[in-house]
C-alpha cells in the first residue's frame, strides 16, 4: 500500500499566499482523524506559526434563537466594510450527533457566504469536544496566517463549549434573547464570569422596552461579578442586527477593548496563557489515551458503579485499576 | 529492617466504638506520606466503610476575618445542645507554608475545644491541594464511622479550595463580612455558584443596617444565578455569631435543606456523585503522577516555555513530550 504524500511545506506556502483553496485543503487536514495525518497536520502548523498572531479573535454564545447568525451576518458586514477579511468559525459538539452545524445553514449569513473577503467554515464533526477544541484552535491558526484579520467564532452553550471557545478568543460577548421576561433565569453556571460583553439582540419595536429592562439585570449582575478580563469592566449592550442598529457601537467597543488590552499587555499574555493552557490540555487529554485501553475503560466502569454504592472507597478503586499499570 | 505492624482492623473497630484516641490515630495514619501507611489508610477506610454516611456534612467558606471560628463556635455550641456529636475539621492549602493552620487557634473556640462531644482537628499540612483534599475527605469518613453526628468543614478561599470543599459537603455557606460597602466588589471567581446560602455575620450594633444592605446586594445577584443544588433556591442571611442571634435560624435552614434533598433524592444523588467525582480526580492525580517522574517534568517546563513564546504549536510540543511514552 502506497502511503499518500503530503506536501506540506507547498500546502503552508499557499495558505500564507491566501489561497482560499489550500486554506480549506489544511483545515480538512487538520480535521483528519487518520494518524498519519495528524503528524502532517502538526508540521503545518509549524509552518505557518511565524504568520500567525495579528487578528482580533471574538466570540460569540447565545442560546438557539438568540440569533447569532443574523447578529454575525450584521456584524461581517460592517466588518468587510472597513476592509477587515473575516472569517466565521464554529465550535458545535452537537453537529456529531445532529449531523448538521449551527452554521450550516449559511441561508442566513447570505451576505458573507458570497463575499470574496470572508470565509465561512461549520464546525468540525469530530465525537469529542475535546476534538473540535483542537481543530478550531488550529483553524484559527491557519486563518490567521492566510491574512484573515478578524476571526468570529460561534458557539451553541452545549456543555463546556463556551469555556472552550473563551479559551480561545481574545473577545468573549454573550448574545441574549429579550422579550419574555425573565431572561436572566436558567442562565448557564459561570457563563457571566466569562464573558466581556453582553449583547441584547433584537432590541427594536414593541420588543425596545424590555431588551433596556433586561439590559439593566444583567448591569446589576455584572456589577457584582470578578471580571473575565483584568480592567475590564464588562456591561451589558443593546442591538437590533435586524435592522442594523447598536452594531457600529459594539464594533467601537471590541476594537477598544483590543487597544486597552494590548497597551496594558494583557492582550499578549493571554494569548500566551492560551496556548500554554492548550498544551496543557492536550497533555492530559493524551494521558488518558494512553491509558484508558478498552479493558481499562471497562474496569474502571465496574470500579466507579461500586463506588457509586459506596461498596468501595474512591482511593481504594483507584488502587485496584492502578495494579496492572505500574 | 522490620516493618511497623499496624493493626487496621482494631483501629477501625476502636473508632467504630467511639473512641477518639482512635479515631485521632486513624487519622495520623491518613495524614502519613509513607507508601506503606497508604495501603493501610485504604484498608482502615475499606473496613470503616459500612458505618459511613449517616451525618450532615456543613462547608463553610469566607475570606479571612469574616469570623469563620466565632460562628462555628457558635454554631456548634447549639449543635452540642442539641445533642448533635460534631467534628470540626479544615482544609487551608496555606498551612503548609505558613506552618499554621486556621484551626490551629483554638482560643476562638474555647466552649468546643473543651467539649466531650466536639472533636477538633486542624488542617492537615501536606504540600498540595489535592494531598489536603484527599485527607480531608477520608477524615470525614473516619468521623461519621465514629459517630460525629454534624461535620462541619472550615476552608479560607484560596486556590480551588471552595470546589474542593463543597465537593465533599451536603450544604455549603459563604460567610461574609459586612462593614465597609462594597463588600461584593472582588468576590471570588464562580463562588456564588457554589453556594446553598450566604450569611453576613457580624451583623449587630452599627453594623446592622449596613449588613441588611449586603444581604440584600447577595439576594440581587442569587436570585439570577444557577443554583448550587438542584430545587433549592439560595438566598442571604444575617446573623451575630458574637451575640449569638440568627443562628438558630441558619441551623433550621440547614436542616430544612438536608429534609428536603433527602426526600428528593438529591441528597443520596449528591453523595454518589461526590464519591465518583472524587475517585476521578484521583485517577487523573495518579496519571500525572506515574508520567511526570523529574525528567518529563524538565521537558514539560522547557516546552511550555516555547509554546508561550508561540515557537512550538501546543500539539507540535505535546507530540514531543510523549514521543519517548509510547
Amino acid at each position: 500500500k502506497v502511503q499518500e504524500q503530503i506536501d506540506v511545506k507547498q500546502i503552508a506556502d499557499k495558505i500564507i499566499s491566501g489561497d482560499r483553496g489550500y486554506l480549506s485543503k489544511g483545515i480538512t487536514l487538520i480535521e483528519s482523524n487518520a494518524s498519519h495525518h495528524r503528524q502532517s497536520a502538526n508540521e503545518l502548523i509549524q509552518h505557518i506559526l511565524p504568520h500567525i498572531g495579528k487578528s482580533v479573535r471574538v466570540g460569540i454564545t447565545g442560546v438557539p434563537g438568540a440569533g447569532k447568525s443574523t447578529w454575525i451576518e450584521a456584524f461581517g458586514k460592517t466588518a468587510v466594510s472597513k476592509n477587515y477579511k473575516t472569517a466565521v468559525l464554529a465550535v458545535d459538539p452537537s453537529s456529531s450527533l445532529s449531523g448538521g452545524s449551527i452554521l450550516g445553514d449559511k441561508t442566513r449569513m447570505e451576505f458573507l457566504a458570497h463575499h470574496p473577503d470572508v470565509f465561512i467554515r461549520p464546525s468540525p464533526s469530530s465525537g469529542t469536544l475535546g476534538g473540535v477544541a483542537r481543530m478550531t484552535r488550529e483553524t484559527i491558526l491557519l486563518c490567521e496566517a492566510a491574512g484573515y484579520d478578524l476571526i468570529l467564532v460561534e458557539t451553541v452553550g452545549v456543555g463546556q463549549s463556551e469555556g472552550i471557545v473563551r479559551g480561545m478568543t481574545d473577545f468573549f460577548l454573550l448574545l441574549s434573547l429579550t422579550g419574555a421576561g425573565d431572561e436572566l433565569q436558567g442562565m448557564k453556571k459561570g457563563i457571566m464570569e466569562l464573558v466581556d460583553a453582553v449583547v441584547i439582540n433584537k432590541a427594536d419595536g414593541a420588543n425596545k422596552e424590555q431588551a433596556m429592562k433586561t439590559m439593566h439585570d444583567y448591569n446589576q449582575i455584572l456589577r457584582f461579578l470578578t471580571p473575565a478580563t483584568k480592567g475590564w469592566k464588562p456591561r451589558a449592550y443593546t442591538c437590533s442586527a435586524l435592522y442594523n442598529s447598536g452594531i457600529e457601537e459594539i464594533w467601537d467597543l471590541i476594537f477598544s477593548f483590543i487597544s486597552e488590552t494590548k497597551e496594558s499587555g494583557e492582550f499578549q499574555k493571554r494569548r500566551s496563557r492560551q496556548a500554554v493552557d492548550w498544551m496543557n490540555q492536550l497533555v492530559q487529554i493524551r494521558l488518558n489515551e494512553t491509558f484508558f485501553i478498552e479493558e481499562k475503560k471497562r474496569q474502571m466502569k465496574n470500579l466507579e458503579e461500586k463506588v457509586r454504592q459506596h461498596e468501595l472507597s474512591p482511593s481504594e478503586a483507584v488502587d485496584l485499576l492502578f495494579e496492572k499499570y505500574q
